[in-house]
């Protein structure tokens, strides 16, 4: 199944550390930024909510490194939004290596709104991650 | 039950993101740290392995974020090694808020021994593992 | 001469890239994560300021790097504040390598005070600066 | 003049601080991948030196931070190389917001070339980078 959002970067060689390869701090970031410019696209802006009261936050990733980036590769990060209710929601996403396409990252990234610290519906959020999730 | 191997930190403020909160792939740099500190502590040297063909790698990371770090915190990390067979080792990880102990973030990290860049039973990791989680 | 505040700290090796040495970056977050403890020290908090809307800015940076850091290396960073009138501030850093004390990194970084994104006299921060830099 | 060389990148929420702009390490970040790039178009590989005992290392940065980058912000980093002598470079770069091509960053960075830890003349980076700042 194709995943409807996907963003494509490169390696920057101070992401890699001693043992030459992405270090695995690195992938999760990866994955954040793309989780951001997924929901810029659909119109929710991270900083933005911060400043009003209201956070994404994660909490909990569960992370399968398959293979490692390297200095000078290109890579493709997919992502798929899946509500669990309407305060909790789940990312899958992967890495892929460009241009073979093999799997580098599998991941899975529970997310979840918060009001002033506290978990909340916020409903900007919840209905507009549900409708992305129904058309794609 | 207690944690055989532990260390404490302090958040540097760089680590925080705009939500004013350490930023999530950090806590997975602090668990690094504390298991290549835990490994140094037990002769075995990240670095100096590398050098010599040989890779500790993560296969898989879960991390459960509980509560957030912020500016100025200082929090505790501990480990705790359990070996599956000779090549795969389960590194049981959590942080606490000091001096509350507050639960911050709950980790497992799957590591496994490469020689050449091939998942490989590497004796003087395994046996030094083995030892470590029998004795503690 | 002795620097009038100092901090001890320990390479992490996720702060080391490719070239197997602590990136050069990194050495500026050592300098930055030194410069909010000394300022915390002197009763004076980088994000409770932030939240009031005064921010301790960098304008210029001036770096000489003498030799590398590696995965395990022990280190000092020193640090002494020389006011330049009241709105900025030079902090002189060094780092040196333990025990040898070998010179890592001179840095001068040149600090402003801000308010609501203006350079502005901040007194509280004028003066405990400029005390600070007399007793010392 | 223009730059002989630049790359277009878009901020990262990660490489946001508490102060919610980007923190300044990172824009020395920003600009050692426009200096790999840059490396890699002229045909030096920055992290295949190093496999043999090269490496380009800088020896000092001086860095003016004229405006922050936000949350969102899609910038641009220029480089134009100077070569002094055969063994020291010069590397002048800046950070411009886009599109309205305010400028952030200013920066000289002085790289030198070493064979095994030792300033050293290589023959390959000093006629390349020679070349390539005639030409440009």
């Amino acid at each position: 199944m194709d995943a409807p959002f996907s963003l494509q970067m490169k390696v920057r060689d101070y992401e890699c550390d001693l043992q030459q390869i992405v270090n695995n701090a690195v992938y999760q970031q990866y994955c954040e930024h793309t989780r951001h410019e997924y929901l810029r696209s659909l119109g929710i802006d991270f900083a933005g909510l911060h400043n009003r009261g209201i956070d994404l936050v994660l909490v909990r990733a569960e992370v399968d490194y398959h293979y490692p980036l390297r200095s000078g590769d290109r890579f493709e990060i997919t992502l798929r939004v899946e509500p669990k209710g309407r305060i909790r929601f789940l990312f899958h996403q992967a890495i892929f290596l460009l241009p073979e396409r093999r799997r580098i990252v599998t991941g899975v990234f529970h997310g979840a709104s918060l009001r002033n610290g506290r978990p909340a519906l916020v409903a900007e959020v919840a209905d507009t991650l549900q409708q992305a999730s129904e058309t794609t």
